[in-house]
């Protein structure tokens, strides 16, 4: 590993060394070198690393600033280990990103110096808070690094693909008129489009451009006549794609996107300026439009899956246990020999058996020991540990499913023996947590910041707590992180509604010991109530994979708690018999039984 | 009462008549009428019941409008109720105040017309919200109502008197440094005081001016080098108090308060724009200064009391318990001749007793079967109603007591029959939301919003909810409901923290049939916890009156809960028991036996 450390170090010194070539040439003090793709989005295609190629991390988040003199990387404190593990200490200082402290750090250095940046990198919120700092952001015209790295992959060219219509629900026209009404409600002329997701939502398409999210990335404008002006390379639109996106799609390549906003001269137009670049509203202001500050128009409709999306949401979810049972009857009697990665592709190799499944929904977490309180830990060679049975096993993981899109987690005791005290009371209050969300009926108009300390009570209750969100959305074969509703302290003051898939994700993490998560998705269905002045809603979980009974302290459970899992393993039984045989079928019927039963020899 | 109504009536007619001169005169096509004084504040002196003088109205909260030909009058959801019983509906349109009701309201009639108000009784952004509708508002010199009104009681000129430190716990010197640091860390000049609570706080003085709240009314500046202006009637000053408040408070006449405004010329300062009426960015952007939306300097100090305030908190809810606990063995064998008030009459009487006590926090509230279901009801002679053995019983009183101030609620069941099943139900589902609150710990940072929906988790589960805040912040024997904390869905995003006082009062109610509420005060401490990674809060109860146990249904307590109610009433036999005579201390022995105890013969 030494030698390829060494060689790794050497390339990211001279990739530093020509970027600083660069910055001499344009008259820079610095240079910002973002994570982010031109869709700000979670994932992107290899052409987009190229915070990667300059520093080697890996991370989903972060942004490296090259001085003349000095360079540092900045990332958020779930990915801080993983920065320092595949950065190199000497060449970069490595730090926390905070909403300051890279402005701060720059403006120490920097004073009035000209710090260059790409507008298709970052969103214009983003960059205010380096200008609010005083910092003086000069926009490129190209991107610096695209310039410097030679083998830099081609730009994904996979094809559209149509997404018919026994799987989006609803047709492309009747979502486009019903965003053009809100486009119209909202008085704007038309709207950006940059997220991948939503264009693959309005007009029922799908790709494979990027891992994990089956999207073809490329751009829109949606009108609100609407018709939707498409930016997309002209090769990845096949004659099939055309004619199934119809007349009122106007499909261009990604270079007339600059021509289409300058047509927009003296409208309103809205632009997401939190989550889209900056380059559009500049471009957009350039041209004479007013930008207005607005969400996109297609996030809330696409988190409100329609029947469809709903009946394909549970279909993929009994794969999905299906497999995951399966797995879990596997590890029960797996021998000693089995790793993190085996766990890993023994799990992914019985996903791929489901006709429906298209891959992973994002990379897969399994974990042993101390390595599950890293809540993104992913093993590689280096890591890899194996399965021991003194030691929690932490799995979280998803599919694609043509139709739905899965994300669950479950910590498991491989035993004989019995867990730790301590670790089965930090386990039963993840779990009462768990249910404290999952059980809950609510009234509309409810938001995620409301609701998020349902699960941590029993947490707080001896001062413990978890950094990460209650839960967020998830999408209809779609991203597994979808917006705009997630159930976390500072969610959006949106409401959650009906037909929403949220994911319900309380952990407990204790540094250098194990961490424990336990997660379901669950869809949001109207809760009938007699009494009711007003709609109530309920969450009805999708994901059925039983508890880990041998990590579960009865006498902390309420005799609430204890119905909610029994009838919640009953529901598992219930659904996945059918599709398991009878050896199975055996498994999971001692895995669902009732708490209170006596145990059962293996 | 026909007689007195119709005179009534008669006289508005006249004064709407009388306003519609004043507004011919002046070229106004519409008139504003707030319930509001110059402190916007929730009491008021009745020199400032100019709403309830041309209207009838005497709620908190409301405005009228006249019109050349109409006129409306809108209230909030809390009072509308009253608003019908008191106004004429011939003379007057009856509204529900939303954000854009009255504006609404207002645009469909006015069209371009002048609208007159008063800058002194209503705050920019409420102001800003007619503005934004295109509403022609214009700010009057002077108050129409007040050259109308020929009885118009005098300006209340009772003194103000020192607070001592024995009282107040810190010296005024000391507060009015902390506030002008943080008037500094804010890059402020000066702040405006418009909140006589706060003045009374920071300078440690009390008075009698209004009703409930023991303040002297005034206005102050304070500067960011300490100093404070005090613009206070010359007569309410007396030279004890001029001693006491020392040579860096400045006393001036109320009328030098746009001249002292004026000096600010070219400085920052700090107004609270939804708090403080618009009357002061008016003269201040006037004068040449720049007007910086702040929170009240005071609001958050206040809002932490410190060890003198949080141990006379405890000492006057032990007289506050003491009078309660008499009320109720009393009330458990009064006479079937009791009523609302006469039992409103006891409690206050037995309040009297306490040599602490100062007179009500707010006006007593007591109400016997579908009267405890209106959230605010105050019985009166016409609707005065008896006890009865088969309806609940709700009072929900409290006291300013020297050093501190007081505020609870209790349901009771006079018996001796069982209440039903519905009532004992709804009883236990607001216990068990009382309880998930009080018996929280929480982290640093955690804020209102994000707890409130622990008391309804048990109402929701059966379609239930309530209109109200989870709690509210009580003041040191000062506003018995005081910000800026609050525990509610909309509340503002600043944490709970040590040593603020805070209500918890979840409730329900069944219009016609019955409401509960359940409330208490506490006080929030530190929680200590060996495993944290960061401070922990709890809420300490300081309120002590039983639970009723008749109308707890045991089974649907956790044991959890059960628990904490058994803690929670040996708190209050061995609080309070030293204060009690034989009789009265076996009543609470009673009252607070465990509940698993079998019943005991009364």
């Amino acid at each position: 590993m030494l030698v390829s450390l060494e060689n790794d170090l050497a390339l990211s010194s001279d990739r530093v060394a020509a970027v600083r070539e660069f910055m001499r040439q344009h008259q820079l003090a610095g240079l910002m070198v973002p994570r982010s793709d031109e869709h700000l989005a979670e994932y992107a295609p290899p052409s987009a690393s190229r915070l990667e190629w300059l520093t080697g991390f890996t991370g989903n988040v972060g942004v490296a600033f090259v001085l003349e003199h000095e360079t540092a990387i900045f990332t958020s404190g779930l990915w801080i280990d993983q920065l320092k593990q595949e950065t190199d200490g000497k060449l970069w200082e490595r730090h926390l990103f905070t909403p300051t402290s890279a402005a701060q750090w720059l403006l120490e250095r920097l004073v009035d110096g000209r710090l260059g940046y790409d507008p298709w990198l970052i969103s214009e919120q983003a960059l205010n808070a380096y200008i609010k700092h005083g910092l003086n952001c000069v926009a490129l015209p190209a991107n610096p690094i695209d310039r410097i790295w030679k083998e830099r992959p081609g730009f994904p060219l996979h094809p559209a693909l149509p997404y018919p219509i026994e799987l989006a629900g609803e047709t492309s026209i009747s979502k486009r008129r019903r965003v053009a009404e809100t486009l119209r409600d909202a008085g704007l002329s038309a709207a950006v489009l940059a997220d991948p997701a939503s264009i693959a939502w309005l007009l029922n398409i799908r790709g494979s451009d990027i891992p994990y999210l089956p999207v073809a990335l490329g751009f829109a404008l949606v009108h609100c006549d609407a018709r939707v002006d498409l930016f997309m390379a002209t090769d990845k639109l096949p004659q099939e794609t055309r004619h199934w996106l119809g007349p009122e799609v106007d499909c261009k390549p990604r270079e007339q996107l600059q021509q289409s906003l300058s047509l927009l001269s003296g409208k309103r137009v809205g632009v997401d300026t939190a989550r889209h670049a900056s380059w559009f509203s500049d471009t957009l202001r350039k041209a004479g439009a007013t930008v207005v500050e607005a969400i996109d128009p297609c996030h809330l409709p696409k988190a409100r899956k329609n029947d469809v999306e709903q009946k394909l949401a549970r279909a993929c979810h009994i794969d999905d246990g299906v497999a995951l049972c399966r797995f879990l009857q596997w590890f029960e009697t797996s021998p000693a020999s089995e790793t993190e990665m085996s766990c890993s592709a023994k799990l992914e190799s019985l996903r791929q058996e489901m006709a429906a499944y298209k891959g992973p929904s994002f990379p897969a977490i399994s974990s042993v020991g101390h390595h599950s309180a890293s809540v993104l830990y992913c093993p590689d060679e280096t890591s890899n540990r194996p399965i021991c049975e003194d030691e929690i096993y932490l799995f979280d993981t998803g599919g694609q499913f043509l139709g739905g899109t899965t994300d669950s987690a479950r910590a498991v005791w491989p035993g004989p023996s019995q867990p730790p005290l301590k670790l089965r009371d930090r386990y039963t209050r993840v779990l009462k947590g768990h249910i404290a969300v999952a059980s809950l009926v609510f009234p509309a108009g409810i938001c995620g910041h409301h609701i998020d300390s349902l699960s941590r009570v029993a947490l707080w209750q001896v001062g413990l707590d978890f950094d990460q969100d209650t839960g967020h959305g998830v999408g209809s074969y779609l991203s597994v992180h979808e917006g705009p509703v997630r159930i976390g302290r500072n969610a959006r003051p949106l409401p959650i509604e009906e037909g929403m898939i949220l994911s319900i994700e309380p952990g407990c993490y204790e540094v250098g010991q194990f961490g424990v998560r336990l997660e379901n998705l669950a869809v949001v269905v109207q809760a009938p109530h007699a009494s009711q002045k007003r709609p109530f809603l309920r969450f009805d979980v999708l994901t059925l994979v039983p508890f880990d009974r041998s990590l579960i302290e009865l006498e902390q459970l309420t005799a609430q708690e204890r119905r909610w899992i029994d009838d919640y393993h009953e529901k598992i039984r219930q659904t996945l018999s059918p599709s398991l045989d009878p050896s199975e079928q055996e498994w999971l019927s001692r895995a669902c039984r009732p708490l209170l039963d006596p145990p059962v020899e293996r």
